[in-house]
């Protein structure tokens, strides 16, 4: 793409007419995105010293500080090192309403991360894919991605950065790989050419802009903005979904079918299982030991883990989490009890609050409810469309994966009991004064869709149960037995890994 | 307090029977807290190899673990090296109903960092006092705050350590600390004792626990836990504030008054003070220009400046807001718009949220609206009883004290319109489609209270302008003119600094 890119420069004073006149339209642009909830992103990647820092400078001149933020993205530091490779751009994501103005993005993770030898030609790769599926997800969100890309030619990129060099004011700026990328032009060149083409879809194009001369480029980089935005927002004030124009796709990336494991219907589960008291103390002893010895070892190998729990309401979650904990050295895992989202929750794709949950490799993230609420309580409460709802099954594979890649095991239980032992739990709770706080009117309802959300979670369970991230139902009637069978499970897990790390 | 430390050795058979009891009263005491909503924070010091990890154990086991956080304090990370040194101990205040159990505590960072040479002995004195503050605050706002010192003697600690260097599956966790600090032991013993006395106050005692025996440890440990959140709670319950028992204070830190400077009460500002356009252009780029070179010093520097506005509704806070943000590298600065709390910030200490959102040192932080809510739109709506409120001066200097101990500028604006320029601009608002989204319901509300606001701001400014945190009134019914003199104060009081910072 890059070798099209045409260096304008065009007379100054038309530009200046014209560069006014997007600025006012911006600025009441930014109130438009304001009302109509549109969350914006706007990157910007290209050569060493192509003017990113002032091309910034000169865009947000027409927004209001309080609603946009600049974010500075160089190699990574230690807690990025140790989280996936993606997390530090979820923690930024932006709330509906408000932009995000990125010094650099994810691409500096692919090309440059490579070539400055932070990473191999492999996970180069795989991060371009990984880039379309997550501007995939957040642009089916309502999230609008601007991408530029501010190239130069040698000769330019050359004098300005002896131009830089010789100021006292501005040495500090060039960095020694600069230098060294001087004299590779040619090298980079193919490889920012491949990856603007591998990453240029219809929902997240790229604007590629000749940026020899600032004031042109400037005009590029405003009205490339100011039209993605009114796009966006007369869309939203349509009711109708964003598509950028116009309509390019060089990207061809096949987004992988997941393979998922065959699994029983709830009503085929045989729930007569159960553990009587001695046998169930040996074995709790037993899986705990082994759990705890289990947890050394994925922290001196940096295994992130990553346990996840759903179920009916007086499933017994909590008494299986805690026999989970209590195996654990507390300073190597947290548990996140997950209720309905905050307004900052809701203001932002909904995986964001997961994303910005994960423990950092080596420790245990433990989840009392997740992600999955997305394709049960969601469509069942009316609380986001079917449409979106439908799509979360491939977005939840595909968040699973790239934990998986980022090398965590993914345990998921579904905590089961019939409905005959549900009421029974609930009239005990009922009665029983210190667990009142237990029981809610909203338990009682939901009882009342039972059948409803029989039907969710049988479909997300054959959705979602793939071989990387498989489901595994606690036949939970009998307590003791759901409690053993979810700390096997970990142990069985956790030790197959460990076996494949040694090999 | 050290050498009344009794080293109990009381019959196992004995303890374990009421050990076993206080387990059952600490998991229904549990319910309680939640349901009462109190916040309780356990601290864990003392010498190494005391076994703080091994008691925390201990304790979480009658907890459920999605409603504790364990957290590990070493030694500062780069990061929290570039806050307040009590930065990272607010980061992790637990939510009402929650429990925070601390593997060693802001006590780390006195004794124990000022033997290991990260700090000198003028800072530890003052963190003692830090702490004090700290502690209070807490406690005032109904957190309950158990300190656990782990004491063992010489003999026992030699042993320990020797037994873990020994064993091949514990020798990682001997860190050379602690070789070295079994032979200052008794240089160790007078400095945690110093820290023991002037940290033990009647609204957070110390607990010390002889333990070189493990399981009458834990008697006293669960023993001192039980009882303060059991008082606590029955204390919630009938409505009281929560005083632990029995009463100890030998701290005697007196709280500092602090200095305030006199101001005029809104009334008597000169409310006609303008500037024309001209004399604005040509001062706002002055100001401006001085401005982005003096940020550049400070990043240098590593100065933190910190930038408050208050102000009525159409004051013009954003539009003043924009002109500082314009001259500013926008990697160097964050502006945060303070709204109502959402769920997790109410259940937490009100500064929290001021505290989380503070940028590192080097860089500006902008708030827009601040923590003054506490004593203006609180009180007024009656949001906060009065009595809390009146705790809040005081609170909000400390809070600024300590950071200008850590070296931060604070610069306070409230941006003041008299009554006629503020209804003139509401209806400007009605009438204008593209600034209609800025005016609202609550608005018209808020100026019908316009009298009781301005008495309480008039409070707020005589109370609150120290000499370290001063407020400055800028006279905003004309805009012009309360920009330039915003960028004025900011750059003066920049100059002034760097002065200082240069003899």
């Amino acid at each position: 793409m890059l070798e099209k890119i045409i260096q304008k420069n065009t007379e100054k004073s038309e530009i200046s007419e014209q560069l006014k006149g997007l600025r006012e339209q911006l600025t009441l642009l930014e109130n438009k995105i304001k009302t109509a909830g549109v969350p914006v992103i706007i990157t910007f990647d290209g050569w060493s010293a192509a003017g990113k820092g002032s091309m910034i400078a000169k865009l947000i001149r027409s927004l209001d500080p309080r609603f946009y933020k600049v974010v500075s993205f160089r190699a990574p530091n230690e807690q990025e090192k140790r989280m996936p490779w993606l997390w530090r751009y979820w923690q930024s994501l932006p709330k509906k309403g408000e932009f995000l103005i990125l010094d650099r993005s994810w691409y500096r993770d692919t090309v440059n991360a490579f070539m400055y030898g932070e990473i191999d030609k492999e996970t180069r790769d795989t991060r371009l894919e990984d880039i379309c599926t997550f501007e995939r997800q957040l642009t089916d969100d309502g999230y609008v991605i601007v991408k530029i890309f501010l190239h130069i030619t040698e000769d330019e990129q050359k004098k300005r950065i002896e131009k830089l060099e010789n100021s006292s004011v501005t040495s500090w700026r060039v960095e020694s790989h600069d230098i060294k990328n001087m004299e590779k032009y040619d090298k980079f060149f193919r490889r920012y050419d491949k990856m603007l083409e591998s990453t240029n879809t219809a929902f997240a194009p790229w604007t590629c802009v000749g940026a020899n001369e600032r004031a042109s480029a400037e005009l590029e980089v405003l009205t490339a903005v100011t039209k993605a935005v009114s796009t966006a927002v007369s869309a939203k004030e349509k009711g109708e979904h964003y598509i950028p124009e116009p309509q390019f796709d060089t990207c061809g990336y096949n987004y992988p079918e997941y393979k998922t494991i065959e699994m029983p219907a709830l009503a085929e589960v045989d729930m007569n299982k159960s553990l009587d008291e001695a046998e169930y103390e040996k074995k709790l002893k037993k899986y705990q030991d082994k759990l705890f010895k289990l947890q050394n070892l994925c922290y001196q190998k940096k295994i992130p883990v990553i346990i996840c729990y759903e179920g009916w309401d007086a499933a017994g979650k909590g008494g299986n989490i805690k026999r989970i904990a209590a195996a654990l050295d507390p300073r190597g895992y947290e548990v996140h009890p997950i209720a309905a989202p905050e307004p900052s929750e809701l203001a932002r794709h909904y995986l964001w609050r997961f994303w910005t949950r994960l423990e950092k490799n080596g420790h245990f993230t433990i989840f009392d409810r997740t992600w999955y609420g997305r394709v049960m309580v969601e469509p069942i409460e009316k609380l986001t469309p079917e449409e979106r709802v439908n799509m979360a099954y491939r977005e939840i594979n595909e968040f699973e994966s790239q934990l998986h890649a980022w090398g965590a095991e993914i345990i998921k239980f579904w905590v089961n009991v019939d409905k005959d032992e549900q009421l029974r739990r609930f009239n005990e709770r009922e009665n029983t004064p210190e667990k009142r706080w237990k029981i809610t009117d909203e338990d009682w309802r939901n009882r009342e869709k039972w059948d409803t959300y029989e039907k969710y979670v049988d479909r997300m369970i054959t959705l979602t149960s793939t071989d990387i991230a498989p489901w595994t139902i606690l036949e939970g009637n009998d307590k003791k037995y759901a409690r053993i069978k979810a700390l096997k499970t970990i142990v069985k897990r956790l030790e197959k890994r460990l076996e494949k790390e040694d090999k």
